[in-house]
């Protein structure tokens, strides 16, 4: 069965922060819906790239020797092994696309650690 | 170089109908921004599943036996080797997301297909 998802009713569904839900899978890969506020922890991931698109606020993506402001409508790709930090100094509503299975704080893992992401 | 894409800056920069722009590559995927106008030709993908975004305008999906309406902010995955059919009946923005290297026909060949597309 083929079915549309609508981002913004989604979206709706829920208010945990830092908890991304999938939404769609596709040739391996995972489309997840994440609501952000406040600063996420120092990660990387070893074994695949991860696409941030901005659907609602302002997110900071910090990097080590840098950091990238993404706006609505803008996307990012952080390429495998790089290490970064999204901040959200207010709700930020991100689109994630990256392989199934990417754990969301990468090599580390803490009290942000979602092992198992909720479908929605 | 880590550079962001602005997706409406993107839409700006060409008005080719059915002439999908790559802005984006991640885990042998591509990100692909078009504008759609009339209808498509009938095909499908033998090796990838394909996501359609809405980011503007709306966009109509004809399967063999349904249709679906996508709005803005609607997102669609098409599995491969389901035939499939977009129709604009006005100007539609979308964004896609599919295997590197597959060709917006499909299957079929003809006055619509893009070999190599542009990056952008």
């Amino acid at each position: 069965m083929i079915e549309k998802v609508n981002v913004a009713h989604k979206f709706s569904l829920f208010n945990e922060h830092w908890s991304p839900k999938i939404v769609a899978e596709l040739n391996g890969q995972q489309v997840k819906l994440a609501k952000l506020h406040g600063p996420f922890v120092w990660h990387h991931h070893d074994d695949g790239d991860e696409l941030f698109l901005v659907i609602q606020g302002r997110l900071r993506m910090e990097f080590r020797d840098r950091q990238v402001w993404l706006e609505e409508g803008e996307l990012l790709v952080v390429p495998r092994g790089i290490e970064h930090r999204p901040v959200a100094d207010e709700e930020v509503q991100v689109l994630l696309f990256e392989p199934a299975g990417t754990l969301n704080t990468g090599n580390t893992v803490g009290a942000l650690t979602v092992a198992e992401p909720e479908h929605m």
